[in-house]
């Protein structure tokens, strides 16, 4: 079956003009086909037309790094020291941490990507199984791992019970068409150099992604420094880890020479900004990075300490800071900005053929709704979907040739449930933490 | 008539706890009582109660610097140098602007105000006569003044023109409930020291506002010093420019010694870090800001420069990149910021009894609806105001008791009229700059 998608704008790629009054023709999972209404339409006279109108078609988004469970702690405490958020907060809930709770968490959180326009998602948690199973119901793609660190983990128990979860995992999923697993050491302050070790083997057995937390702050830095007499990059470096299979998310701290040598061993890095300035943790040296050729990556992280999974506003977080701090509006520009957010970000999780709207590719799409008031008027498609466009301007969703949304519908949820139960564990929560909530 | 506004939470000011099942009682253009269903319900019997059931109701949001009509600029052009941004296409249209653009553009800004819970905000562009019909019209209050600069304006012609037009517009608003107007010198590099002590003069005959844009960036200070071997505030000050009725927009390149001086004199600046960002300006040093006591408001300046109209991004934006730079998760508050955007938002730009939802305050207020899955769990009102809630979240505003939107239907509006307007006003402007637009 073939159908062909009409829209007032297709924007295929960020190295691409947009098209006006375009078509994209899908034949099930796969692109065939891309073009203006008179050349397209006159070639597919049986193909099913469905009109989008005054919409633009774009690649769907990738969210390289998040913890979408922990939507259940959205705004439970702010602009604290990050010590006495985790002990306090998040510690003492993870403690009790229940199956149900992830799984619920992750469901609110899809409703918030797939509105955002994200297709594709990298997570990083505890109950990584619950992520799956809200994954798999709502039909997007993800990379995802359980979370290895050396003391015991509230899901998995001891540190060698971690290695067996990702390994079972990545039996499992070895031939899932859209979900990945991820080997996922927390970083290199909860992860001794020998649990990296057993992690980086893993991950080459398999042929798997390694997905850590990297140089996030000072205090790792100093941290790791104190402990082994190495900053965090020389240290995976000695083990081996800087190859094209490494996910480092954040690296604010990062020297410019750490940056090269992650470049020469085609190393990954996911860029997280709001995050990291939510937290105090700094500013990455993104424009560096670009500099390098390297392929970088946005993520939202999680949403306690972001608190959304919005990559619109991450987006325009990406391309706001660097111009500003670099104190010139040219040094980054919105094609950058797209391009970290679909096409690399689907090359830093390893998903093939997508990331792109072009004949070859994977149908994984997002529309955006411009009759919206802030997306007036339509100079310019890209500028509107990296500096106006918001969570929730997503009108429709395809994974593969599937509709997940439609007319602002996402077909396998009930959001009300969704929500309803997320109200259930935000009473359990308080009750747990026995802190006065107002 | 008495009108009480009953619903799951009332955060009545940036300095209050917000309260659960609460109600507030307006009567006229006043609230004459706060407080728990329990306490209230008994006491007004004969009154009209509004149940807005799940929602938030938080005074109205201040928008305390923009150019509204440089909406229909959005997306035009990215990335750009200033100067070649302003040169090959803000100027040149600028040069050939028509009245009628100007209404329609603060039309399509005032429904994303409006939709953001924005119940008072600032301007400065031309044809300001045309800002005020829209304002007007809407039902929201504000601050507007024309722009006045050495050379001949699109809109008054010569300077000369420029203070008749502005003594004209504060006789006549000289009584009007919601519509003030401010003496709007450009900036220190557009208006000759001898401009500025006409504008300050006029300003003082009128106890008026002083609204300017103030050490936004390097070149402006280089440009101020090369002409006349000061400092943008020195010469303010120097003229007697820096008093209470100062308005100084960005101050992104202020010394900390400017800033104690600025604070000294009781002068007020508006902090719009978005368009600093995303222009290449730098940040502006808003905690030092702070730590002086002054009182500091928040702008998203104009769309064409941000790009959009959204004040709880920008309070986000506030709060991020404070907290990042500074390393430092509680260098800023949530609660900062709201203050900014709320109550110290109306003493900045004079508006009188409002910016706090207490007895004797004006009901100007906005009501943010709760059930959006990206403001879920609860926990804590401010913080999903500050860091979750996005434009279009809101469902109710009101000015002074007068239902400004109700239920996402903006009352005075047809939205549609509008966006088709600006269609048409995008189709003029391209073929005004004959450039290539896809």
């Amino acid at each position: 079956m073939i159908q062909i998608l009409l829209a007032k704008w297709i924007l295929p790629s960020s190295e691409d003009e947009p098209l006006k009054n375009a078509c994209l023709v899908i034949e099930k999972d796969k692109i065939i086909d891309i073009g203006t209404q008179e050349n397209i339409l006159p070639k597919y006279q049986s193909a099913e037309i469905i009109n989008l109108k005054n919409k633009l078609i774009f690649p769907g988004l990738v969210n390289a790094h998040t913890h979408a469970p922990m939507s259940i702690f959205r705004g439970i405490a702010e602009d604290l020291p990050l010590m006495k958020w985790l002990n306090e907060y998040i510690f003492p809930i993870e403690a009790n941490l229940k199956r149900d709770w992830v799984y619920w968490g992750t469901k609110l959180s899809l409703i918030e990507m797939i509105r955002s326009g994200i297709t594709i998602f990298c997570d990083m948690y505890l109950f990584e199984e619950e992520v799956i199973r809200a994954v798999d119901e709502a039909g997007i793609k993800a990379l995802v791992g359980e979370g290895i660190f050396d003391f015991s983990s509230p899901s998995y128990g001891p540190l060698e019970e971690g290695f067996k979860l990702t390994e079972k995992l990545l039996k499992n999923f070895r031939n899932h068409p859209y979900i990945k697993i991820a080997v996922s050491p927390h970083t290199l302050y909860t992860c001794s150099p020998d649990t990296i070790k057993r992690c980086l083997k893993i991950a080459e057995k398999y042929d798997a992604k390694i997905h850590i937390h990297l140089c996030e702050t000072k205090d790792e830095i100093e941290e790791v420094k104190k402990r082994y007499g190495k900053r965090p990059v020389e240290i995976l470096n000695s083990l081996g880890g800087l190859n094209e299979n490494l996910i480092a998310v954040h690296c604010v701290k990062l020297t410019e020479k750490e940056i090269e040598l992650m470049a020469k061993y085609k190393a990954k890095i996911v860029h997280c900004p709001e995050s990291n300035l939510k937290l105090g943790s700094g500013v990455a040296n993104l424009t560096k990075m670009l500099k390098t050729g390297m392929e970088v990556a946005l993520g939202t992280d999680g949403p306690a300490s972001n608190n959304d999974l919005d990559m619109f506003s991450e987006m325009k977080m990406a391309g706001l800071i660097q111009k500003g701090l670099k104190e010139d509006p040219t040094v980054i520009s919105a094609r950058d900005v797209f391009k970290m957010a679909t096409y690399w970000g689907t090359k830093v999780l390893g998903f093939d053929n997508t990331g792109k709207l072009l004949p070859g590719y994977k149908a994984d799409l997002a529309v955006l709704d411009l009759s919206h008031y802030s997306l007036q008027p339509d100079y310019n498609p890209l500028a509107l979907l990296v500096y106006s466009a918001k969570s929730g301007y997503v009108s429709d969703l395809m994974v593969e040739g599937n509709w997940i949304m439609k007319n602002y519908q996402i077909l396998s949820f009930k959001e009300e449930e969704i929500i309803e139960e997320i109200r259930k564990i935000k009473k359990e929560i308080i009750s747990l933490l026995k802190k006065k909530f107002f």
